[in-house]
């Protein structure tokens, strides 16, 4: 395989419905491996169950305990098999302890026909050239987070504010997004990047790992290749929770991925 | 018990993880009975799961076949018994068919803290006295909505276009809510709330029904008593489906649920 990406998601079948994966360490982020790189482990083994559904619609995953490095066992069980979709339950556990647990319904995206109408705008981000590129991170978020040399990512300039202890308090934030390696993105890279940015609470000053308790993501189209957009948005932060709304663009202007997670707010060093 | 709705959602206990319920028929709406119901029941049955932690805090429902009144089976399976947040997983089945599989996870409400930092605003409707109760809906809905007699919904009167032709295209649709029987709301009952009002859809002059492939309810705190303000909008129908997120807001201003769910466009009678 060319692509790093690949590689590190990569699942070898061990039974029917039993895969093992090696997890990488340059996924950590805070206290464990970022949340949507599990997914994309998790999406790509689930890809192999129904053959002529090998996209992600709906996938929901609860984060049961922090994941590390290494080895991982993903077992599946298929609920059903329908026409045009079908659905699954799935665990990710190491050393027998579960990690993730999720319900994922899967299609195939070039059959689900070609209308779109719709009221959603892209967000309004500049040109690539005139964004933050994530290698100019504060040195203490990319020792936290070796995850940031997976991905190129531009930050909107006026959302990176957090960066130099000035957020905007908006609660947003906006990002051109590519694998490092150059892997073009489709529907099960998606899932990564749905959980890839800085959580949406950097932008109202809590800088901190922000633990999911579940993450909901429908992917609505095949990406077009070349760069994506990405905006995280959040507006309620109650009882120690928040939950971040992520939009993913293709280059063709397509909304290609919807998310929502429910997460814990950081204690912070605000 | 003296509410219908406290009977409807009724479970009773077979062992010490499987339920059995008694799927009320008034909750039919086109082909099945009305998914936010069946989630106040399924809700109800993973409450004494963990008895210090009685209310949803986020639960992921899949649809697997239409529920149809009359008898059916809830089991649990406890995932972790976590400190302040414990998941399972949930099925219901009826003569061992799956009508839905769920994941939920389950906090104490009370114990979360009461802190709220929000931009999110309720949604702008007139007073109750001023909008279109469901009593007004056009008669072809009522016979395949006997649901509608389940509330009393008070619509904003610029989201009724669609019962006389003329849907305003926008994909909004606010109204008052309250339980027919008086009952008041708790996190349980927000759970049929929010798939309680017609579909989204209905607004974009789309008359049908919109089967849910998923759905996804956080419930952020325990509602005050009175009336709810729900709003459902929808931005992107493609490839067949759409989503449609739902928010409620309490009688004292605080957003007490947010949902997301991804069906499928009903065929319509455009």
């Amino acid at each position: 395989m060319t692509f790093e990406f690949d590689r590190q998601i990569a699942v070898s079948r061990e039974s029917k419905h039993a895969y093992t994966a090696d997890l990488y360490p340059g996924w950590v982020v805070g206290g464990g491996l970022n949340g949507g790189y599990l997914l994309s482990v998790l999406g790509n083994a689930i890809k192999r169950t129904f053959p002529d559904k090998p996209d992600p619609v709906a996938l929901s995953a609860y984060y049961l305990s922090a994941s590390k490095p290494g080895q991982a066992r993903i077992e599946i069980e298929p609920l059903r098999d329908g026409g045009t979709i079908s659905t699954v339950s799935a665990s990710l556990t190491q050393d027998g302890v579960a990690r993730i647990t999720a319900l994922a319904s899967y299609g195939d995206l070039d059959k689900l026909g070609d209308d779109v109408g719709t009221t959603a705008e892209p967000p309004s981000i500049p040109p690539v050239d005139e964004c933050v590129p994530n290698t100019f991170a504060p040195p203490e978020l990319l020792k936290i987070a070796p995850l940031m040399q997976r991905f190129d990512m531009r930050f909107h300039p006026q959302h990176v504010g957090w960066a130099v202890g000035s957020p905007s308090g908006r609660g947003e934030l906006c990002a051109w997004f590519k694998l490092a390696d150059g892997r073009e993105p489709d529907p099960i890279s998606l899932l990564t990047v749905v959980d890839a940015l800085p959580p949406v609470t950097f932008d109202l000053g809590v800088i901190g790992w922000a633990p999911t308790i579940e993450l909901t993501a429908h992917v609505r189209a095949k990406p077009a290749p070349g760069w994506l957009t990405v905006r995280h948005a959040t507006r309620n932060l109650a009882g120690g929770m928040f939950e971040e709304d992520c939009e993913v663009w293709d280059s063709a202007g397509r909304l290609v991925a919807q998310s929502r997670q429910l997460a814990r707010q950081p204690r912070g060093m605000r």
